[in-house]
């Protein structure tokens, strides 16, 4: 096999992009220049749309990774006259505690393993039993496992119970159905690198616009504070400090280039059948998922390493780079896994070719053993 | 005039970059991948010697624009049993004060009008007067109003009283010259877009090795935690959240081209040719400096609006833009002033342009009066 330069990124993100997105950072922009501010108006509009959000709710745009919107979005929004309950079964779960709890936030964790999703009944006998519990914080695609939870159950218990909820959406917002209205969220946090196809480096959270507007001077930090954000982008159209202009051109045109592909369903049943493929394709060759398909998210799957001599994983990741495909290391606490993305600007005929590569691959280790 | 889709970008940064820099955000890199590894690790390498720096010494990378490193520095370093002294002549002075008042710190502000620089034996007095100072942050040049500040003579006696020094040097580090062994300086923040002539979305602090290693813990935010971040990237060469990987990419050239360039002074010599044309061109057509000579930094300059009646602001700007120049609004107290940047990826030739587009549309503005 000859090197490959750049291989296809099958991961959670950042992940393969479009060359199209790629050549929007091709230019450089006044980050306080009108032309500017009108990329960062249709960013967030579209953002909106995505999520259904009527007039009730507002995007707010953050500079960083995923998980600083999730810090801002916590920071900034949740109450701190109450405790915040997480639900955790996985990695981002554990990392939203850690931020609530680093910000002095009274926290409770509903925790169930890897595997499992959480019972909406058991959530509305918790938030019935603790009058304390004002906000909730859920992960909609656990990407530590490639489990997708039940959010519009849970979001239906949440709020019945009258609860805040906070829905970590990373690795879902953009193909798996987000519906303002549905799912009643006080605040949602994503970023540009996952479904949406653009570039890692911005942020945002989708807010109630009436909880964040009683939010102001919450935020123990300057530059996670969204309410602040907000009110400037409102007041003139500019971020409160530079932003990074060339990945938020990027984000629009891969915004452009999702509805082009026809909005969030077609881009999921797209990523359904990548998904598909892959782990046919994979079980074919003996290896195993290590959730059931009833709640494998079509986003990334976790399997497990073959328990056989002939395997290890830097040899496998090596070989598959080498054949032109990145892959994902594991995160589940069980160990001995691997993860594979079905997400990015990847069609189901590349993941044809990347199983073909697994197949030769395993191949080549098993007789070089 | 005909409408110039991209202006120059005459602006403290996001500044006008080069093609080859851009150019090296076209590839997808797998942020966890060895080869992206390496990127970071040869980024950071190259920042600790732009300043000197010895193996006391280490960089860490940290998402967002220069004020995330500002904030990242004070909340991860600064000593929380002692008052921090904060030396203002700016609203990016005044950006430190805010930030270190919000995370709790005991502040206190030397400050002095916006024209002026500092006082070293003022700065002497002052922390020999108060043993609670244990802490000082300074602004290396303020971009405010383009103001330099005397860095060396302060922070000589910031050593001398033994306190630790903070050094914002965001619109300075890069050109203007830091020496870590002569600023002994505890922690110092830049970005990538300013005289490094990246593109925006990725910061970093400079810090002393032991008293970072001292800094457990001690951050109240997961994602500015500097010191957790330096732990991961010496563990095993990844950053702890998605790292924005074309931003990285793009900042590696930058600094090829750096040192291709001949390194900070042959880019401080070019910026200083850039400011003498644009303030001696200015001059000549009547605009006034804010600043005397003496305390003019080559990197961006105010000056006062013209008084009289064919001048307004948003009509330059637009007539400057269609010629095919962005400026910068003005950020100083007494207001009526603008700003013109002298760094980027341009040369004294387009400085000169500039000036004959000022004089064309000047002349065109006082004709429609």
């Amino acid at each position: 096999m000859s090197t490959v330069s750049e291989p296809l990124l099958l991961t959670p993100g950042p992940l393969t992009t479009s060359m199209t997105v790629k050549k929007a950072m091709l230019r450089d922009w006044g980050s306080r220049d009108p032309d500017f501010e009108a990329l960062t108006r249709f960013v967030l509009a579209e953002l909106l749309k995505i999520a259904k959000a009527g007039p009730d709710y507002v995007a707010v745009s953050i500079q960083g990774s995923g998980t600083y919107a999730v810090e801002a979005m916590i920071g900034t929004l949740v109450r701190r006259d109450g405790r915040m309950l997480v639900l955790a079964n996985g990695a981002y779960g554990q990392r939203m505690l850690g931020i609530a709890r680093g910000l002095g936030l009274e926290t409770l964790e509903y925790a169930v393993p890897e595997t499992e999703v959480h019972d909406p009944s058991e959530l509305r006998r918790r938030l019935a039993a603790d009058p304390s519990i004002r906000s909730v914080g859920i992960i909609h695609c656990e990407t530590t496992s490639g489990i997708l939870n039940p959010v519009e159950a849970l979001a239906d218990v949440v709020a019945e119970a009258g609860r805040d909820l906070y829905l970590d959406s990373m690795s879902a917002f953009g193909a798996l159905p987000v519906d303002a209205a549905r799912l009643r969220f006080t605040g949602l946090a994503a970023s540009a690198n996952k479904c949406l196809q653009g570039v890692p480096g911005v942020a945002f959270v989708l807010s109630r616009q009436d909880h964040l507007a009683a939010s102001k001077d919450r935020s123990p930090s300057l530059v996670l504070d969204l309410e602040a954000q907000y009110r400037q982008l409102q007041a003139d159209g500019q971020w409160r400090f530079t932003p990074p202009t060339h990945i938020v051109a990027a984000l629009a045109e891969a915004l452009r280039e999702l509805e082009a592909e026809g909005g969030p369903n077609a881009r999921l049943a797209r990523y359904r059948q990548n998904s598909r493929v892959l782990i046919e394709g994979m079980r074919s060759l003996g290896f195993e998922t290590l959730l059931a398909d009833a709640v494998q998210s079509p986003i990334i799957a976790s399997f497990a390493e073959p328990k056989a001599g002939w395997f290890s994983f830097p040899a496998f990741y090596e070989a598959l780079k080498q054949g032109g495909f990145a892959i994902y290391a594991g995160k589940m606490k069980v160990g001995g896994t691997f993860r594979v993305g079905s997400i990015g600007a990847v069609e189901p005929a590349a993941m044809q070719a990347f199983v073909a590569c697994v197949t030769a691959t395993v191949a080549g280790m098993k007789a070089r053993r």
